[in-house]
Formats: structure tokens, sequence, C-alpha cells
């Protein structure tokens, strides 16, 4: 497997990304038609992921809890939006223990619904909010075209669900929640994600505003990487989240809610992978560092063996393995873990025995650049050093290779240009009008407003009518 | 609601289990029958389960993936004895994305057939064996009676599948298995739980041999609380998962299966609960110590409340919350956190201030025995040993009762009587003849033949006829 090449990224970058991740053993096709099964490596990193941002949500007072994931088909028509935006998606279970199911009942694709009826129940004063709830889950949206992580019948995601007193507070926790994905996302996936506000057109099924991080990936598509919705009041109203307020008086809550999924292992894959395979950023990666022994008999192998093993347990506090097979060499050892994107190699030989040494490898850097030899008493400081060196090299890499495809074209001309190879940020009047033809003509569509504005105002890259805010347009995942 | 006095266990019991969960929050009932949603307090005691069962999984070298909820029907028609086990159980999705499917999709019961289907692509060779995957998951059976946690449509587990080049190998990760879930649930959930094997008639659907830790509830009746299955080459024979060996010539796999759900939830409320509420095991507990500050004006407020920070901060190494509700009494929430089961309470006022002292009391021992004046200095040590003392004290506790309420019938009379309030340890002549009919006399069936056996035979309680092994029946959830 490992000394077959891939596919390069130049040549059919699709082609590229489904054989890294068979080989690397991320996914596999399952036998339902565009459900997947994320395999040991893949869901390793997926549970990394998960621990990051799990943490980021406890600390902001946020608590875990698992809601059922069917769902009365008459739930969703209670929201006009929503059932409009679901409803051609849905997998439908009627029949339950040998009988037809009176009402059909609906497999999440989303939660809101049945979250709404809860909290309904739950919320009574003012006391019992804000409700500050994530739940980890797999949802269904039965997708016509598939693709392994970024879009499958079956997904894996985290969605988190919140009530609050009022839309001031509401709106905070949207904003609050979407900075969590961005810190996330910059400072252990090292994807430089752009946070904005989605289009009328693009917003979610049913709030009032969504925001997104976007991602442009390593053939220039964007990924919107991560989203979180104020729902105004449009929930509450469908199932009756009311409270009492401090005046005794009956208020509906306000909610939003917000949700990363396993799309973002999609994103790590796009984001850094090179044409040697994967390449994970250091703080997610499942294996930080892989040791391989050099050895070409059974006194040297007696001679490296013992150090293999006392720099493992030195790294004990890292994501170490040591790779001890012995039906294959070395050399296919090296590709193999550049292929699963390993951040550091470790090679451990005799005459690293003798002096005192190791040979450390950074994937980020292939050759010579990449390598350094160090004293194995310092082999602790060395490999946190370079696993943030590493970090911080991918995320520079990912932001200036995005820096380079993202233009200010002068006019519709120019856009239509660029936007087939990058990003245009461009100034758009905001109607669905001009949008759609944009869409039409180019395949670009808004992928954000950014919260970030230049200030100003300027002429729609469209229509020409005037404009207050720049936005970004990019052809997407 | 923590001011309602609950329904005594002694009154009704299932009442009082009912009443319990539903006040401290444990989980409610869904709007779709048989289903439930798990509450945070009762995820963050989930959690805590997984994070103590997926260390152990990890040390003996299991890993996690995620395999697909839906499975094709025809999957589960190869293997004649689950489809029948299974088949009445099943929620089926008819209709996907607006379409009727052509092959209807199970929501996976249990995964088996799946995952063997994916075994058979996966292994090639004894070197890509053995596999040792879990997953942790959601499952639906469809079942009629439905209690929560104990029994409902859809749950949650973990599933380990692992797939071996010999019987023995097979057999031994059968049981490596069922000793991590003793260990378990001894060393962390503090239930003297029996390991041993499923009689024939009580094994899985299509398992060659299962086994099981019962624990004995409150009520004294029978809780399975954890199962491995020895699968022979059942499945690998119906999904054709075959090796080559070191002879190059194709082999069938031997394969496990190995489960604990979250009927353990409800295992922990009926083994240590009491009339007061729920009591949680220190090292599964959610809150392990809640602080209760103690004033009465806002001087004495003022005095107390930084002295609450500080032991606060100091015990940042255990799950601490502090209840700092201004509208309700200590008196209040000293009743709210006992009925919520957590193990210590930290109770903090004026005179302790200017003592330097701190009071705990023990939620397993009320009254004064259970309570302790200890200096602030020393509450990192007291806490450590009392946490530690309490885990054993309900160790034992339950011991105790479970002992107190096993019996060795002399006949088949006694044992009548004894299983209606009790267990009984019987020799049983292995028939599933003598076993219907204890069961239908006595609502008594065997929960499992101890790995421990006394040795020697005897004479089958129900017929008389040699017997070589002793076993426990009582009635069960």
């Amino acid at each position: 497997m490992a000394d077959e090449k891939l596919t390069p990224r130049s040549e059919n970058y699709s082609e590229w990304y489904n054989q890294v991740i068979q080989r690397a053993e991320l996914a596999d096709y399952a036998p339902v038609r565009g459900c997947m099964v994320v395999r040991p490596y893949g869901w390793a990193l997926w549970e990394n992921i998960q621990q990051s941002l799990d943490r980021r949500f406890k600390e902001t007072g946020h608590v875990n809890a698992a809601f059922p994931m069917f769902i009365p088909m008459s739930f969703l028509e209670k929201e006009k939006e929503h059932v409009e935006g679901f409803s051609p998606e849905l997998a439908v279970v009627t029949i339950g223990g040998g009988e037809v199911l009176e009402e059909p009942l609906v497999v999440r694709p989303t939660s809101e619904t049945i979250i709404g009826y809860m909290y309904s129940k739950w919320v009574k004063s003012y006391r019992d909010l804000p409700i500050l709830i994530n739940q980890w889950a797999n949802v269904v949206r039965w997708e016509m075209r598939t693709r392994l992580f970024l879009r499958t019948l079956e997904f894996y995601w985290q969605e988190g669900h919140t009530a609050h007193a009022t839309a001031a507070e509401a709106e905070e926790e949207t904003l609050r929640m979407l900075g969590i994905y961005a810190d996330f996302a910059m400072q252990d996936a090292a994807i430089p994600v752009i946070p904005g506000r989605k289009s009328a057109t693009e917003k979610f099924a049913g709030a009032a505003a969504s925001y997104t991080i976007e991602a442009m990936m390593g053939d220039t598509k964007a990924l919107q990487s991560g989203t979180s919705h104020f729902l105004g009041q449009n929930f509450a109203k469908a199932f009756d989240i009311q409270y009492l307020d401090q005046n005794n008086e009956l208020q509906y809550c306000w909610t939003t809610s917000w949700g990363v999924s396993t799309r973002m292992v999609g994103a790590i894959i796009m984001t850094h992978g090179d044409d040697q395979g994967l390449v994970f950023p250091p703080r997610l990666a499942p294996i930080q560092a892989v040791i391989v022994p050099i050895y070409r008999n059974e006194e040297e192998q007696g001679k490296v063996m013992p150090v293999v093993e006392k720099i493992r347990s030195q790294l004990a506090a890292f994501r170490v393995k040591v790779d001890d097979r012995t039906e294959v060499t070395p050399g296919f050892k090296f590709n193999d873990w550049e292929m699963r994107g390993v951040p550091l190699r470790i090679e451990i030989g005799p005459k690293d025995v003798e002096k005192g040494t190791v040979a450390l490898a950074r994937r980020d850097k292939p050759g010579r650049e990449g390598k350094a030899f160090i004293s194995q008493e310092n082999i602790v400081s060395a490999v946190t050093g370079l696993l943030d060196e590493i970090h911080i090299s991918l995320y520079n890499r990912a932001r200036d290779f995005r820096d380079a495809h993202m233009y200010d074209p002068k006019d519709y001309n120019e856009f239509q240009e660029v936007v087939q190879n990058g990003w245009a940020f461009s100034w758009w009047c905001g109607s669905a009008d001009c949008e759609t033809k944009i869409k039409e003509e180019t395949k670009a569509t808004t992928r954000c407003i950014p919260l970030d504005q230049p200030g100003g105002t300027g002429k729609c890259i469209y229509c020409g009518q005037p404009a207050t805010e720049k936005t970004y347009f990019a052809r997407a995942y």
C-alpha cells in the first residue's frame, strides 16, 4: 500500500483525497450507499477533536446530555422553514417491532425540534435560564452525492442547543461559540478560518441569523467548517418554550444552536495534506511521534531496542508509537508514516546509540531541512519545541496559501476569472438575485460576510448598486 | 421538588426508582414511546462510566471506531439464530430522501453483522489479526415494556468486536473482557458482581457461549450488567471473515463481542440508593463533593465566601460544586444534594471560618455517625481518604445485602420460597426443561453459572438428576 504512489493533487485532487483516506485507513465505504465506516486511525483523530472542543464547551459552562434520535414527523412541521429545509433529506422509520407505526419517526437530521419540545417541559422560570446543553451524536441527512467525511448520509457531530431570557444573551452566546470554533480551528487544527455571517440564502433552515467559520482547502475551494445559529424566537414559539420573568410575566425564550461535525476531519486532510499523504496538526494527531528503530542484525537490535524503550518512556506525555515491525524495512516505515501524516519521526540506530543521539525528521519539511540530530538527554524539550514549531509552520503555510489565492477583483470580469482558482472578497449589495446569478454563472457562492469589515462602502461586484459590506465568494464543498 | 418525600423503597420499589430518576434530573421521558432523554446529570455519570471503561479497553490494546447504524435487512438473515433473536425487535427505515428504499434498512440492534462484513474486507493474513475494535454507540431494540435506563427503545452502550486466529485466543479475549467488566463494577461502581456463564437459553442470539456479570439490586432482583460473548466461527462463516495462515492456507477467524450499556446507570441507582434518594459511588459521581456555604447576613457571607473559594481551589483535583444559591436555605440544599447522591458535603459557616475548620458529612452514613469536623489545612487528605472510605463502605454494604439474600435451599419447596425475596444458588442438571419450568413456576431464571464453582456434584434442584455445576437463580430485570 505505502509503496504505491498517490495520485498527485495537481492531477486529480478528488482522487488524491479518496486515496489518502483509504490508504491511511482513516475511513472506508460502508455497504449502505453514502454511509462510511470511520476506522480506528480516523476515529482517534475525531476523539482528539472531540476532547479539544468538549474542554472549551465545559470551560464556558456547557454540559452534555443525550436526546433521542427518533423524532415524530409532526415535530418538524412545527417550524415552517425548518421542515422545508430538511424534509427532502429525511430517513424515515415506518416499522417498529414488526408493526407499521401510527406516526412515522424521522431519524434526526438535527435536533432543534425534539430539544425544543423538552426545553418547553423543563423551563418554568427565569431562574432555569440559561440552559446550556450540548450533545455528541450521530445524525442522518439523505444526501445524493456523498464524499467520505465531507458529506455522508450518517455523520457524527456535536450540536449545542441553548435557551436564554433575552435576545442579547442569545446573540452573545451565538458569537461566543463561533469564537470557540475559530479558536479551536486555529489553535488546534492549525486551520486559518474566517468567521462571518451567512447570507439569507445560505443560512440554516429556521435560523434568524447563521454564522460560520470558512476555510480554504488545498484546491482553493471553501469548506464550511462549523456553524453557529441565532434562532431568535422561532423555535421557542413553535415549541412553546416560555418562562416567567422577574415580574411574573410569561415570555418566550431566545435560542441558539451550533455544530461541528466529522467534516472537520476532511478540513484537516485538505488543508494540510500533500502529495506524500496526510499531514496532521500535532495537537490533534493520533500519533504525534513515531519511533523507528534501525538495525541490520540481532546484535544491533540488542543495542538499539533498549534505547528505543528508554526514549519511549521519556516521551510518555506525548502520543508516541514504536514501529517495531520486522517484516518491513525502515524505508518502508518512513514512507508509511509520512503517508499517515505523523508530525515527527524519531530514528534510532546503532550510531545514535554510540553517540547518545537520535535523528528527528519533521513531516512538514521533507528532506534535509526538516532533519535534526539531537542529544537523547534533550529529547523531551526537543519534541515539545518541534511539535509547537510544526503547528505554527502548518498554520502559516495554510494562511500564506489562502492569502496567495485571495483576490479583490476590480470588476465582474476579473471576478469570474479569479473564482476559478481562488476566492473573491468583494462588495455585495446583499440581494439574493445577484447571489443567485453569480452562482449560476461562476459556481461561486457567498461563503460569509466577515465580522471584520474594512469599513466604508462600495459598489456591488455584480449589479454595481451601493453595498455596505464585503463578502467572500468561492466555489465550495 | 427536593422537599417532597420520595416513596419509600419498601412501599413501592419501582415507583421509588422512577421518582428518584426524575427528581434528581438523571433522565426524562421522550415524546416517542419507550425512548428517554438522558439529562446532563445522568449523562455526566455515563461519561464517567465511559472514561473508566475506555481506559481499561485501551490499556488492553483495543481501539475505537465507528460503524454505520443502518444495516441492510439481508445482513441479519445471514446468521440464523441472530435474526430469530432480533427480528421481533427491529426498527426499520423504509423511506430515504422521499423515496421508498429498494432494501429496507434496520437501525442496528447490535453490530456483529455489519462489523463482520467490514472485517471480511479488512482481514487478509494472520498478520492482520487480532482485530481489537470497540465502538461507543446508540442502538435500538423495539421493546414493549420499557423502564428508564433499564430497557429503552434506544440506548447507549459500547460494543467491542474482536477477530482472532484461534479459538483459544478468542476465548481468552472473551474472559479478559468479562474480567474487565467485573473489575470496573467492583473498583469504580462499588457493585459486587458475580461473573459467570449464561445458560444456552439465556445466551446471546448467535453466540457459542455468553458470559455475564450479575448484580443484586436493592429489591433483591438480579440485573445483568454486562455481557461478553464467544461467537465461535458463527459470524466468521456467515460473513466470510477468512485469513491466510502462516502455511498460506485459508482459515475462518474466531470472533467475540462484549458490551456494557446505560443499564449500568440503573444498576448504580438500584444498588446504592436509599429512601433519601441516590447514593453515587465516589469514583463515578459527577459531583464528588458539594460545598454549602452557611451564613445569615452579608457580613457573614463576606467572611465565609473567601474560605469557600479557597477550599474549592484546593480541591481542584476533585469534582466539586459550590452551591451558592441564595433563594434556598442550607437545609434545602442538604436534602437536595442528598437526594442527588453526592458522596460528600462540605459545610462552611462563620464558626468554621473562625476555627479554621470545615464540617464534612458523608452521604452513605446519615446523621452524626457520618459527620466530622476537620482542619481546613487537612482538607485534601481528608477528602481523598473519605472518598475511598465511602467507596469501600458502599461496596461492603452491597455485598452484605447480597449475601444476606443469598440462599442454598435444601429442596424445591424452599427454593420457591427463597427466590421470592432473594437468589438461590443451586445445583442444576443443565436441561432447558427444568429451567423453563422453574421460570414458569417461580419467575426465577438462571442468572449465571459462576466461574467460581464449589466443586463436587449434586442433584438438580428441580428434577433431582445428577448435576455438575451450581447456578444462580433469581427474578431479574
